[in-house]
């Protein structure tokens, strides 16, 4: 069953019926669940699990939908649960609650794919059709000084995947950097982050700080995301004439 | 330069220079630009060519976008160009104007990546790879009954350009179909072409009738496009704040 169905039968569920359901599901089946429910509805589903169980399935979540989720919780809980989770992904969640939600940086996720200067179309390839990046992600990579992560990893440029297609394996990526692509600072605000994307028709952005650090990148499903209200998943939408929706 | 930025330098000149200078660039560089601009701009911009020209320019464009575009003019008008368009782009584009702007149907490019059911991975890369496809396109391919044309060929499936990477140029696009995937519908209004992107995290999706026709595909930059007010590149959207434009 997809994630996003999942979330729609536990949506569908009586509150303590839903409960015990998320309890039998596996940490990362009911992290890709977690992830497709309105907020007030993950809150109430990770406050029923013990603290154990919820930070292993904060750890199983996307960082930026888990940064989400743990801005609605009060205050002592979210600093409980940071501290059982797994350091690194802690750090993850940590430094995306830096940013307001609104902004490039609260809906970015600090795991694209990123590559070394010296890294060839092959080694690109290989990265980008792993089963875990999802294809939004999968279609752009970035090139950085290393360390090779985010956010310390200095910003060199960005190649499409579609362009690497049309190369031998052994060319460097960095010899195909789209040199049009301006990054995203993440302090851009919403607004600024949408018109960035319909401007360049992208599908993924690259987020980079004023030190030219690249914190991470901004998928567009994130950003569709963010556009939508909070409760899209229900009927409300559907009531709305499409020159309020478009013009809210 | 890149066509946003031609569009920013258009949309910054007096209305009179701004004919001028369109009238000199190239039919494929007006038709790019014209993409980037409000409306009423694309109105007012087409309206200054002679017939012939503006047909031409017309032809150049995304068929979506001239849909558009040739919705905001007087009936007449429109008429007249669609009967000086190439046959092909002027059918294209009179069957979007079909559906409703906010609709799958309207928002759709006629154009997707279309394979027989016997094509193989190598097919669809080197389709998928073409430099005229844009990124969100190329990153599913849609398998049909023949003809493999919009909106004739009979829909069989989707298949993910990263699904396809993991496995060698032999193999059949068919054994790899999404079989998670539901297509929209041509009358799927946005609000609910919304929320199917942000459930399913999609950059494009397969628009289906009645009858089994694929009839197009909406790629997520469009959606991004009629999510926005119709002005989004002027500065309106920066006054407000992020609450109103998320829960618009």
């Amino acid at each position: 069953m997809a994630p996003a169905d999942v979330a729609r039968e536990l949506h569908d569920m009586p509150a303590n019926r839903r409960a015990e359901v998320a309890k039998a599901l596996d940490d990362d089946k009911l992290a890709d669940a977690l992830e497709e429910l309105p907020e007030e509805e993950q809150v109430s589903l990770i406050s029923a699990l013990d603290t154990e169980r919820a930070a292993d399935v904060l750890e199983e979540m996307d960082p930026d939908d888990a940064a989400d989720l743990i801005r609605d919780l009060p205050e002592d809980v979210a600093e409980q649960l940071l501290d059982r989770m797994e350091p690194d992904e802690a750090s993850d969640v940590r430094m995306l609650l830096n940013y307001a939600e609104f902004s490039a940086g609260g809906m970015m996720t600090p795991e694209p794919i990123i590559l070394a200067a010296d890294a060839t179309v092959a080694n690109a390839l290989a990265l980008a059709r792993a089963e875990e990046v999802t294809p939004a992600l999968a279609s752009m990579v970035f090139v950085c000084r290393p360390p090779l992560d985010t956010p310390s990893g200095r910003y060199i440029g960005a190649a499409h995947l579609q362009r690497l297609l049309r190369e031998p394996p052994s060319t460097l990526v960095s010899t195909m950097l789209d040199t049009n692509l301006e990054p995203l600072s993440p302090q851009s605000p919403l607004a600024e982050v949408s018109r960035y994307f319909a401007t360049y028709n992208l599908v993924v952005a690259p987020v980079v700080d004023d030190q030219q650090h690249l914190v991470g990148a901004v998928t567009v499903d994130d950003l569709v995301d963010h556009m939508l209200p909070d409760d899209w998943r229900g009927d409300q939408m559907d009531e709305l004439a499409p020159e309020q929706v478009n013009n809210g």
